[in-house]
């Protein structure tokens, strides 16, 4: 987005403000596809960016959807994903999650634990339908390249290897249920594409293995995803070369055997962090021993994904001034927002030229955990609007919280109510 | 909350629920107050939990509002507070808050920076009005004690203690504000009251020195807070006895040459934490590789603390089963979320009876900075109901989000609408 329209942006909208790219976002999709083996199918992530506007705008544009939620189930057929295109996951699924899956008739429900293996033969049977499973697999061994570790270790996510490979008939036990494949993930954030391909090989022998153990088909496999972007310097996004090459043999390799086979690939922070911005405005800067803070109108509230849940890390993300052209010479910033902790840093070290009050800044990369992955609610401040943009057109996709609503939603008691 | 209280809330009101308790409330600002100086009024810093039961019925007890944001300003005000007894606070206040306060005629505004007392100076010429104001200070020097260090830094907060020293005739240059005394937060989440006696000592000696250099009154110190609770084995609640009589001897020395300056402390964490449930229900258990874990429908979007913003540090705040009596030996048992991530850990190796799907947790200690300090839209969950209890009776002060209500903030742009 130009400088020019950010600054129109800002205008229309106010700030703070999250502003989507259509155009980067398709071309994400396009870019991945293209890097992609054919039989490789794309499944968005609705965590990454859960947005109705986004998701409607990947699905017109042929993204399947993954989704671990009743309300991102929802929003994944509201944005014209059939649901043949969509599968549900998630450790702690309610009966409601799982009712709505059945009556939508997904695709596929990637089960986590025999119990829920056991519940849902019991629900579709109930229903006298059948539905199609994946069973997710904590791989006994862990992925390589990620920054979450999601193998090798005891995780609330997924059946153990061992103990789904001495599981014996799991067909005959679960009549309602057509178990027809394998899903594991094995990271996330991973930037080098030789461990993606790593990580696929990986998931395709255990798929193999599965089946020949405990009799289930291989219809499917979800060989999980994790494609990260770049955020900080010294980082690069994934070479899509590597991932051609190493995909499209990992790929062909398993096809001789299972020529039939549904391949399913996860993706969202690729698909959604480039295409989008968040805008803030700089309400006042200063200058406290030695260095220089610009206090802007956006912070973690919203931008949590810029110190990282559970992590120390302070990320500077890619930032920019917009909206003017600056002269000088470029310096420092930390950009911090209006919430009461130290913590509340959007940008360390940030390297910009002199900032004043109205400046307007565009954090970039923004597209993927952004509000719905922090503390809106924090201080009482509320979500930010979001726009998508198509065409040079700014859709308003999410409404900015009004002081009404945040305070709509609380009741005071009885005789509370009388004393006031 | 007995066991069975909370078996009937959850029946009533479902899972996940916070539940806070009045009496524990009021108890917490009584043994607080009864532990200061009298001269030392107490202001409940509505960011540990600003729902709008829980600040009322601290209203109700006598409690004063620090407020740092629009919404929280009105709830303090639909709570009971008199304006009399509220002040603004935030490195980043918008203009619109700014002249919320003027009009609602609060006490004091907690200025940040020179350029906002500039602000502020003019926004009140303009109303015709004075407004009392107290300066932010950073101190050159670091606090005790605190787990995040508020002074002695580079900060956005406040105005650097040389800054201030050598501002000269404030007052001269502000005709219509009352520059009416100093502010200074040295830290948060402090355990040793000797911590807090020896912060409140050095913002009474910082105040003394602005006063004496810049001129302005001392009809107010806000000597800031910080006072924390006890979370992890191994922690203990600040000694009230240690509070007691080193503050009656700061304070007393203070009041010697100031005997009608107001002073102010803050306090969030210390009157809500105890008083807060988190009551979460079992969806399944399992074992991974030789540890148990227990999946129930709450988590970190809605108990962030319980990971800790920024930080590594996964707490495991005290847990118990209610609900149900249960025998036989205890053990450590992982209890995550429903979220797709590693740290949707909401307490590590708690110990705790045998587990089964259905059984009930109460997380304790979960009153301070739960829900609105978390990413309650993560996943497209939602923030859970609140409940308050008094004399028994459960009143529901929060609902929870609904689906629709999450959907129905969104639009899809045009150009899709007629897609789908």
């Amino acid at each position: 987005m130009t400088s020019r329209l950010c600054a129109d942006l800002a205008a229309e909208f106010g700030t703070p403000l999250f502003a989507y790219d259509a155009t980067s976002l398709t071309g994400a999709l396009t870019e991945l596809r293209t890097a992609l083996p054919p039989a490789l199918e794309v499944f968005y992530s609705l965590k990454a960016n859960p947005n109705l506007g986004v998701v409607a705008t990947l699905a017109g544009a042929g993204a399947r959807a993954e989704v671990s939620s009743l309300v991102e189930l929802r929003t994944a057929l509201l944005a014209g994903v059939s649901p043949a295109d969509v599968i549900f996951l998630g450790p702690g699924k309610s009966a409601e999650e799982l009712a709505a899956c059945l009556d939508a008739g997904i695709y596929a429900v990637v089960v986590e634990s025999f119990a829920e293996l056991a519940d849902l033969n019991r629900m579709a049977a109930h229903r006298g339908r059948r539905q199609r499973v994946l069973l997710r697999i904590n791989p006994a061994t862990a992925a390589r390249g990620s920054r979450l570790t999601m193998g090798g270790k005891p995780r609330q996510f997924g059946i153990d290897e061992h103990e789904v490979l001495a599981a014996g008939d799991l067909p005959a036990r679960h009549p309602a249920l057509d178990l027809a494949g394998v899903h594991a993930y094995l990271g996330t954030r991973i930037l080098d594409a030789a461990d993606v391909v790593a990580n696929t090989r990986q998931v395709l022998d255990l798929a193999r293995r599965v089946a020949a153990a405990t009799g289930i088909a291989l219809d499917a496999v979800d060989v999980g995803g994790g494609l990260g972007v770049a955020y900080f310097p010294g980082e690069h996004d994934p070479d899509l070369d590597v991932l051609r090459a190493g995909l499209a043999d990992a790929i062909a390799e398993f096809r001789r055997d299972h020529p039939a086979t549904r391949l399913l690939l996860e993706s969202g922070r690729y698909l959604t962090a480039r295409a989008g911005l968040y805008l803030v405005g700089v309400r006042y800067v200063k200058t406290s021993m030695g260095q220089r803070f610009a206090v802007t109108d956006g912070g973690t509230h919203h931008h949590m994904a810029a110190v990282g849940i559970g992590s120390f890390v302070k990320r500077s993300f890619p930032t920019q001034l917009v909206g003017r052209d600056a002269t000088g010479p470029t310096g420092p910033w930390q950009l911090t927002g209006p919430l009461c902790t130290p913590n509340d840093t959007v940008a360390k070290d940030a390297e910009l030229p002199e900032l004043a009050r109205g400046d307007l800044l565009a954090i970039g990369r923004s597209g993927a955990y952004g509000p719905t992955a922090s503390p809106g609610l924090f201080l009482s401040h509320g979500f930010p609007a979001e726009v998508l943009v198509r065409d040079g057109v700014a859709h308003l996709v999410r409404e900015r919280d009004a002081p009404e609503e945040l305070l709509g939603k609380q009741r005071l008691p009885t005789h509370l109510q009388e004393r006031i």
